[in-house]
């Protein structure tokens, strides 16, 4: 009996245990880059498809690659403003038909990569506009700036690849600053405000107050997708925990080194209130903390590095292009962690090629699992 | 005697044949890139080469190889200004005679692309120039200017012949924008008139005058040469359609598309009727619609979106180089059509290798017969 | 006796000359690239192996590579402006300590290769500062900006690797423009003067004064380390002279032309005067006279023509960025080597591989026993 109620203890925790296991493997199921999805996407309806690739091309935007994580993205654009989110939608699906179209490879559209500029080219459109929501003609430049994209991303690949670079988010940058000069602030058919640089600060500012400078820094992950209130950000920053923890963490690392870097330099109150000094420093971090570089203490010091130099040079940048009236949008994060990807010395060697780049926590596995293979065939050899 | 008049009809028809087969054949000789001249050439006094060398250099500013076409453009030009016409001459045989001395490739020189550049250099410097037609002084900027393109070009072919593409007008942009840089508007010596950019309107606009708008259209074509006269821009496009009709139909083409981006954007009425709206479209068109593709009704809708593509960018740039009183030049035609050359997907298929590239109806030959060997290898290998 | 006296003469003219040829090879011992150094150098303190690589990094702005002229020039500048080098010292030593840290090549840490940019930086921070001397803070910024340069070198490199071309001073000119744009010219913690575009001359403006102008041409070569008094330039060029009596001729020359294209583009009379106009044209003479080009008559001719083209474009670059009040820097000469590196034709058969650039003398003697090698194996072949 003593030994029956010893295994049967046995056998319920073990039962408990693998209750506990399919639960967290179904949550992990919906973690990480969600490749086995893949599998069951096969000869499902082009509608389908679509959808997923267009929520992967959400979630790439924030360095992402998790359908569901586009999903949650999407809702809180939608929570947000619903013109954004319908801007943004109609953005990664108008690029993701444009690339299917002019027959663009096939892993990368159903990768959600020729989702993610048209998505940010047609939401910052409406940010600039001064038309107002619901000013249904800019659907027409929208469109047709989200298919540029396409053209830009096909056409600076080729460049990229010698250095096996990614192309990043350089086609939306492109094509924003062409669409604001284009239009120009006084066009009759597409007015929009002219970006205010980020510093200096004004003569007379007032105190500069420490909870909104810390509420900036959760904001600062909601401005990359342009998205300035709280709530909305919260749940973006849930998006990213969701595809991956280490991610999340350095993207709000970023965004405190971004403000840090802003308040040194005296920027403007407004833009540390509102995020914008954050959001080039997350992109700067996530892309070198784990994205491209195995995850140890060493990328961990690069990508700080990383972050203030996105920082820095942002705040360069929008004084510059300031000037002309113009944002400096992501120019400065996409140029750091490209130089980041150059770099030669120690950095270097904990360089994931392009090809594997996956979810920093699968990266790691992956790394220890390649060096426990290449120790263990070390000793086979020695015997 | 009826056999005899039938065999006579016969003869005569086939005579007739025969001469109009002359004439159509004789006429053809001067069409397309008259490859067979370079076989008339050898031994000819150096005098002369230099002179066909120039004239395809001209004829190379539209595109276009060929020397007849050069010279028809040539004395288009001369129609137009002949101050213009001595100072584009000037270039061009100026950067002909630099690349010969610093030794440059001795086939590039011949086949006139060493001598665009510098003509273009040439001629815009006399366009800004605000100290009048036959201003002396300025033939000492437009020769070092010209000869500048030289070293620009053979400097950007190990940089862009990484990825197969051509040089194109880069030489010429750069060259006109620091020249522009350096003298500025009040020089002493060489003053010149600070570019207007394009948009936006002006506020108490006249009505817009839809002949005039269609005027600029041909007047597009002749921009490109900044000619800004219908007579001789006309001969221009006939320069055009003497070397191949398609370049020509896509050079109308791409001007019209250029207007119409101009008038989505409510730019300046005068760079409508001008027809600088149009020829950044036109160069657009021109070079994805034959020229570097093999024509067929896909690489025609790629034409058109180049067009479109090249119009608006020219825009935008106008609008940002205006800003610090520079013109836009033809910039936006050059990037776009790289852009173009770059893209994977269905339009690389269809792409002739730079070292190919001739006439659009010489390519779209060779593509056939190319298509034609194939196809009959494939039945000799079946059997 | 007779003979004893002969003999005896004989003996002392040998040893006499054997004294002048000691004297004579111990001062060529200090010449040049000095590598046999690097033989001493091994097993040493690391700080007296810093501080042979930091003084390599001083003579590498110049172009030099040689710790003695480092030496002499840090001694200009301490003679000019005691801050301003400290400040440079503290720029090469922090970039070449960032770049042992971050695991760059140790060839490229001991030639001094992490050094110069870091170097210039640091100074040229001093010089635009409108706080004064000994404005502590500003340590601050110098040390970081030093260590980016580290970064974009790095960074950089892969880039220009493949076309064979070196970083040079780009990360400079990156990193102190951005610099610039970040703190801006109200900036609480770190104001700065902005800077004043090369032309045109003012409209009331005095005379121009033949023995200022003149006077200029050495301070074109001091205005390399951002120094205008004639003293410490003339001691810099001297160390110059210690490493490259060719060097030192062609800054001499380069520092002319600019002074010339100046003067032929009317720019203010104190940009004449303070050298300002001379440095590019001094540095794009010395990169193509000598240095990365066997010396003879023909590339001497190219590095004429290459000061002319620096002088050109950093006028127009220094119009240009005048407009936003940024400094044209070096960007003008760095862009213009680039080029002449770039070049086909007769010039490229005198490219020395970056590999193998040494000071010109030594450049040339090596050429010259290639070529005696290559003419002895030619005769021994035919025989």
């Amino acid at each position: 009996m003593w030994m029956d109620t010893k295994a049967e203890e046995k056998e319920a925790s073990r039962s408990r245990a693998s209750l506990g296991q399919r639960v967290l493997s179904g949550l992990l199921f919906f973690t990480g880059d969600m490749e086995h999805l893949n599998r069951y996407m096969q000869d499902k309806v082009f509608g389908l498809l679509l959808a997923v690739w267009g929520l992967r091309g959400v979630s790439r935007v924030i360095l992402a690659n998790n359908p569901l994580s586009g999903a949650l993205i999407l809702a809180a654009l939608c929570w947000a403003s619903p013109w954004q989110a319908l801007l943004g939608t109609l953005g990664v699906l108008t690029s993701t038909l444009t690339a299917v179209i002019i027959g663009q490879d096939g892993a990368e559209v159903s990768g959600g990569l020729h989702g993610f500029n048209g998505m940010l080219v047609s939401m910052l459109m409406g940010v600039f506009s001064s038309a107002g929501d619901w000013y249904w003609w800019l659907l027409l430049p929208a469109c047709l700036g989200s298919a540029t994209c396409v053209f830009l991303f096909s056409g600076l690949a080729p460049l990229l690849d010698r250095w096996d670079l990614p192309v990043a988010v350089f086609p939306f940058n492109i094509v924003i600053v062409l669409y604001l000069l284009c239009t120009g602030p006084y066009n009759p058919y597409f007015p929009h405000h002219p970006a205010t640089p980020a510093g200096p600060m004004e003569i007379n500012a007032t105190e500069l107050m420490a909870v909104q400078v810390l509420r900036g820094i959760p904001l600062g992950v909601g401005q990359i997708f342009a998205c300035g209130a709280l709530g909305p950000s919260l749940l973006i920053l849930g998006a990213v925990l969701l595809y991956s923890p280490l991610l999340a963490a350095h993207a709000l690392l970023g965004s405190a080194v971004g403000t840090l870097a802003g308040l040194s330099m005296a920027v403007r109150h407004e833009s540390l209130y509102s995020g914008l000094s954050g959001f080039n420093g997350a992109l700067g971090c996530m892309a070198v903390g784990g994205l491209f570089f195995t995850f140890n203490w060493r990328t961990h010091l690069y990508a700080i590095a990383s972050a203030f130099l996105s920082a820095y040079t942002d705040i360069a940048l929008s004084n510059l292009l300031g000037t002309v009236g113009l944002p400096a949008c992501s120019w400065a994060a996409t140029m750091i962690a490209t130089l980041m990807l150059l770099l030669s010395g120690s950095l270097s060697t904990y360089r994931i090629p392009m090809g594997q780049v996956m979810s920093p926590e699968h990266n790691l596995r992956s790394r220890k699992q390649w060096k426990a293979g290449n120790t263990a065939e070390g000793e086979s050899t020695d015997v």
